[in-house]
């Protein structure tokens, strides 16, 4: 029999995913599992959006250009624009998600063993994005106890090597929700031109920001021209995740027609989704998003108010995405998440987290930290709030509050 | 500025796409042309697969399961067991187009360096995904002059070496249209299993098939469930190009596991098109692949017997797919393309070519010879075969036809 590849070996298995058998399971022995381990939105999707599929008039389903259509990725230069990123349609590669940005950029500006700093704890995907593209992850440890603030800048100095070609951020955060400050960007810049890094911004929560805080992009800086990498999608921003449709955006010409070498080998972007995306870049209300902010805002509000309650439990409040990471007073959090569905229920009910480990590069970090995605509405989140404390309460690897350094100065 | 990466700067650039400005010159300055160059049919694509879309009944376009949703799984299991593939849906990965099938299956497979031998000429992006996932494209030739019939086996015997994983084959072939028959899929059989090697079968244009003739898939031997990865699409069956759905089927169980990590990766599959994928698959009438079928014969009946009336050139008589290759009595090809779009006119009408150096490996192979996708209408198509007869007239690098060997038996 043929052997697979050393690459596909390492390639790093979803960690996010693989208590979904436990969770079936559960469900199947009619257990109610309030899934907060999710990135999957239950928000509506805009009707405009939706409508624009319903009212395709072509007759025969075609590629687009490589690049997405013209008209396409002039409404979303449009989109951008109003957030003054000063951009043209031609500095947008049209992707097949977020995923696929990602995917093309590290392949566009790393060499085989070239490294990319990236705060943890991070998205998990970046981890097997890296490996796809035979790059290297150098992460640098952001904490829980200042709400998981950049690091600081030395930490970036140190841990930079003739190899280091990117930094890698994500505003606002996946998983902590941390949403970054115009200072912090200052010094990200700096870092940058001083060492000649790209800077790679995933910003698929750009529209999730809360009590009117100030949503910062690299693209808002001057100087930054040739350094800066957008990758965007609508998976989040429109609740349309299964559109896959993201972009690049770069003012870099060099990294844009390599990224289009990679575009052009997988020929096109899906045509119904563009014209849904352009649908939804020109006339998406701003209704949407405000009712949409404020929803999360409760959400949010209420998952973190609970969770501060807790005995021993601290979760620092985020500015932004629908995800926080809370440190619970447990021995470990994969064990935990294993026993919540395998043994625990209250009221015939549980809860599906996602141990923060998996946002981890560096082993051992985050054992007691959980990830929750508040992507359910306000009942069951209580309910599901009511579920984790009571859980905590019986957890056999409970441990004492006095254990953990609480400092919740940040809330 | 930060550098681009090595891999980058070798990613080939479309081959075929590069004359796409000297059309554009032309249709600006006033000129017809008619475009042979591309493989995006013109056939519509099934009311059915259409509909689909138009009764999209969800809330929130969310992310489907990484290996496609169970529904469209069976509905291609159903699908292809009736060609008698005999799968179960668990054998099904569902891809963002072939492409990304393609892409996924090298990097699955091969080691950074391992070898993939390809009959050539073969589709131009086999080059560039082979340079997307680190292995080496060792070209085997097949010749005009028995209609690009499958290479001796010898001759892959003479390219195995320790590096040799895998055989890509492309049947019906694109870019010359061959059938490859039960003989040819024996001897590939014994091949593989003699030196252990998968045999990655790319059958986008599988639907199309003339005079009646068998399509043969290695799904239909035996002994081979460990070795064969099919590559799929809907592409051109369904003449669905933008839909950007495709699939790995593969019985090889670490195969399965190790692709569905790099689906992972990059989460799912688009699901619109799923749902109209499975509508497709389950109630696509067989009067439309008929009619299609029909169709495209004519075309390549009108295509075929102009061709081999023009003076010193030959065109075999390709079994499916909708491309030919076909050899004029010119200079070089590319320079006979550049020359039909930037300085020949005929009645204000030209004729945009593939140069079929493009889907040779080999250097120098193929400079006399053009690929011609027959998606135009009978008119049209006809039309184009007079200007192309008019052009060869009056071409200034224009060889003799005695310089040619024609050997038309095979036609
Ligand atoms: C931070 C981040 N980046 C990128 C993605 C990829 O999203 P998509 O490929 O759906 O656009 C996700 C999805 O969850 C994400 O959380
Ligand atoms: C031989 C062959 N394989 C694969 C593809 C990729 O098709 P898609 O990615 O649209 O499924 C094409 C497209 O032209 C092709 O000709």
């Amino acid at each position: 029999m043929p052997k697979i590849s050393e690459k596909g070996k390492q390639m790093p298995a979803s960690p996010i995913r693989k208590l979904t058998p436990l969770a079936e399971k559960a469900k199947a022995e009619g257990k109610k599992v309030y899934h907060l381990n999710i990135g999957q939105p239950d928000i509506e999707t805009p009707a405009v959006m939706l409508n624009a599929i319903k009212n395709i008039d072509f007759k025969v389903w075609a590629y687009t250009a490589s690049e997405g259509t013209v008209a396409y990725r002039k409404a979303l230069a449009q989109y951008y624009n109003k957030l003054g990123y000063n951009i043209t349609p031609e500095d947008i590669l049209v992707t097949t998600g977020g995923s696929e940005a990602i995917i093309i950029s590290l392949m566009t500006c790393l060499n085989q063993g070239d490294e990319v700093i990236i705060p943890e704890p991070f998205y998990a995907n970046y981890n097997a994005y890296a490996c796809q593209s035979d790059s290297v992850v150098k992460p640098i440890l952001s904490v829980i106890d200042n709400g998981f603030a950049l690091p600081p800048i030395a930490e970036f100095e140190k841990s930079i090597t003739s190899k280091t070609k990117a930094i890698m951020i994500c505003n606002p955060n996946n998983p902590t929700g941390y949403l970054y400050s115009r200072q912090e960007f200052l010094d990200l810049k700096e870092l940058a031109l001083k060492h000649d890094l790209y800077i790679i911004a995933d910003e698929a929560y750009r529209e999730f920001c809360y009590e009117g805080k100030e949503f910062l992009s690299p693209m808002h800086f001057d100087g930054l021209e040739d350094h800066v990498i957008i990758i965007d999608t609508v998976s989040k921003r429109y609740s349309a995740c299964g559109a896959r449709l993201g972009c690049i955006i770069t003012k870099n010409k060099a990294v844009m027609e390599i990224a289009l070498r990679f575009a052009q080998a997988r020929l096109s972007p899906g045509l119904v989704e563009q014209i849904a995306g352009e649908a939804a870049a020109l006339h998406t209300p701003d209704e949407y998003f405000k009712e949409v902010n404020q929803e999360y805002e409760k959400r949010r509000n209420i998952l973190v108010s609970s969770l501060n309650k807790m005995e021993g439990v601290f979760c620092p409040n985020p500015g932004g995405a629908f995800y926080v990471v809370a440190k619970l007073p447990i021995d470990n959090a994969d064990r935990f998440c294993k026993w919540m569905l395998e043994e625990f229920s209250y009221e015939n009910q549980t809860v599906m987290l996602a141990p923060a480990t998996g946002f981890y590069a560096t082993k051992g970090v985050g054992e007691n930290e959980v990830r929750m995605a508040y992507v359910l509405n306000q009942t069951d989140l209580t309910n599901a709030m009511i579920c984790l404390e009571k859980a905590l309460e019986v957890y056999p690897g409970r441990t004492l509050a006095s254990d953990k350094k609480l400092t919740n100065v940040h809330l």
